[in-house]
């Protein structure tokens, strides 16, 4: 295996440095700012926003950036606490404000750095409140620094998400790739906007590391649904130093890379799902037999993101009519007769119901990790969607539905 | 005005009577089983059904017997209690007993009877317990006629959803339109299908029907947003019995006879959407300026189908950010510059937020009915949408989250 799951977040890629200070942008205790350095000024950078037609002015901004240095950056500003959405032309300005400051103070234009935000939508962003602190930041690599931005960037989160790889190149080549990120709470999508930041160390020019976070998003971050809203802010990002030296990868070494932030993205995107605001458990979703990849996912994604499906699973009930019903509400392909449906290991549904042992099937439901699985045995396509119970009182009524 | 509301249900139309009968397909009291007849056989018909890919058996058998019908119908027969859905070629072969044993009773061949059906996934219909309830039926026209078939195919509906109207048609002639139907509550929408059952005795031919059934659907049921996922029996049904008299309807006459559709389904709209499980306040979202009439339709619906804009009405709180954003993710030209949103007749944002009365725009959202009002101002499209608030216990965290 080539990748290889490692300790730490941001800064495990070489060349990287970050730091984090509380601004008071927001009630309560802790950071709530955070800033991500490039070592060597600019460097190829990536990200993906939110489809969302009412932007942040942060997201309009890092878009705009992203375009005129064509794929670089040097530095990562966010802010919890408030989402600098809905705020118009004075939005922007703030937006503006906060990047020529860390530019000024990174010693790079302000192309180069890129804006983002999460909290309450239509308030004003207190500039002065972070411009006092962004001089006295000591961007610093480590487990330390690492955890100090992941805890910045959290509203409603009850815990930071990061994850980190180590990959084999081949010909005794290695990269790095660290990532943190913050989710969507159910309760407060919209102040729960989802945060990524990824960095490696791998050299890769703009264009590639573009496609690869492009594929490696859709496999991930947009096949986590806590509600299904794209929020205002969402937005992923990626920079590659280049620190782990060699030439620009392709082929079988950029295959690599891409495994490698494919396990990343993952395992930041499950622990997004898993921290869904009162979630019990977390609902992984696996399609195979669909079409195409395409339609496997937007199954996969119906299903986890089924107020039914949470709900019977928050009950234990082993209802596949729910699951059944879900798939085939997505706009997909799907031949009821050919269907097959199982929770956990247990066969649920094969073209009609099945005698199942419902008493195991509950069990598989009382998990911490719920697995369902699906094969439209159409074609060859698979894809995974990850989402999380619903545990409210409302659901408690749901549950209960078939005792 | 040439439409005006009358009291009553499916029989107000000439031509038409209606029977219900406690068959035990469900616990509980009350009658489980309808049945519309039309005195004079087959009769010009249309439907319009779920677009889920997972169809009951009644579903995929009416939409069979309309085709081999050429659009006509004698009888519709509706049960509660069991969806016949996830059932295989068992639950078809179900559906076609019903469907024998009705048409034999009435008369006529059995593509002549559509079936309808609501209530569990998964499980095999009572056809038995059906059979033995059908001889004593004895269809009658009039109120209670009409209450207790509105009755039998209650699920999680609190109340029967009735809805009448005459229309003058102009040259003396005037036309009845009548109407019932069932929601889909907001706990169990599987189980709580939307059916609706009309009737006319408007003189018009199958095709001309057809096609002001799909455009009155499009601008009614298919605006009522309780949780947004069309279930495995969603059915709507119309007979014409042109026992009204004269020739087939044209020109202006069908314009107002569509007027008189439009009045009598969108009434039965509202009445599902304000008795989503646990709603306690109606959301009634009007959208104008869109680029066309479906683009507006898209983003009420998005509005009025929004968690957090149903758990902000439910706390009485303002939060406009929720609104627009809702909005912008409708996958409709929208241009947050342009944008206005008003609640009930208070201005929240206009280009850029405003300053509003907050206590009275949170009165305006502590009405049984609430008004949500957005100008894209793009383009002439406009469109409604009616949906329920969030009331249980998650809800009340999540509307508590601006104070």
């Amino acid at each position: 295996m080539s990748v290889k799951p490692i300790r730490g977040g941001v800064t495990v890629s070489r060349g990287f440095r970050a730091a984090a200070a509380r601004a008071g942008l927001r009630s309560g205790p802790g950071p709530d700012v955070a800033l991500i350095v490039s070592d060597g000024g600019p460097v190829p950078a990536a990200a993906t926003f939110t489809k969302n037609r009412l932007r942040a002015a942060p997201v309009e901004l890092s878009m705009r950036s992203l375009r005129a240095s064509k794929g670089h950056a040097a530095a990562v500003v966010a802010n919890a606490g408030c989402a600098n959405a809905g705020t118009g032309a004075g939005g922007l300005e703030d937006a503006r404000a906060v990047q020529a400051l860390v530019a000024r103070q990174v010693g790079v234009a302000g192309r180069f750095v890129i804006t983002c935000s999460t909290g309450l939508i239509g308030s004003r962003l207190g500039v002065e409140k972070i411009a006092s602190v962004l001089p006295g930041l000591e961007p610093a690599s480590g487990r330390s620094a690492d955890g100090q931005v992941a805890r910045a960037i959290m509203t409603t989160d009850t815990v930071t998400k990061q994850a980190a790889a180590q990959v084999d190149l081949g010909g005794g080549r290695e990269a790095r790739i660290g990532g943190m990120a913050k989710g969507s709470g159910m309760i407060h999508p919209q102040m729960g906007t989802m945060l990524a930041f990824l960095t490696t160390d791998a050299p890769l020019p703009p264009g590639v590391l573009r496609d690869a976070l492009r594929a490696v998003v859709d496999r991930s971050f947009n096949q986590v649904t806590v509600d299904g809203d794209p929020s205002t802010n969402d937005t992923v990002v990626i920079m590659a130093s280049g620190a782990a030296g060699g030439r620009e990868l392709s082929g079988r070494a950029l295959r690599a890379f891409t495994d490698g932030l494919d396990a990343v993205a993952r395992s930041l995107a499950e622990q997004i799902a898993a921290d869904g605001e009162g979630a019990q458990h977390r609902i992984d979703v696996s399609v195979e037999g669909a079409r195409d990849d395409r339609e496997a996912r937007r199954v996969a994604r119906a299903v986890a993101g089924s107020s039914l499906v949470k709900s019977a699973v928050h009950g234990a009930d082993p209802n596949w009519g729910r699951i059944a019903a879900a798939a085939g509400r997505a706009g997909a392909r799907l031949d009821p007769d050919r269907l097959r449906v199982r929770i956990g290991p247990i066969a649920v549904y094969d073209g009609a119901p099945v005698d199942f042992d419902e008493r195991a099937a509950s069990r598989a439901l009382r998990g911490k990790v719920v697995e369902i699985g699906l094969d439209l045995r159409l074609g060859g396509g698979a894809g995974m969607a990850w989402g999380c119970d619903l545990s409210a009182e409302y659901v408690a009524i749901n549950s209960e539905y078939r005792t």
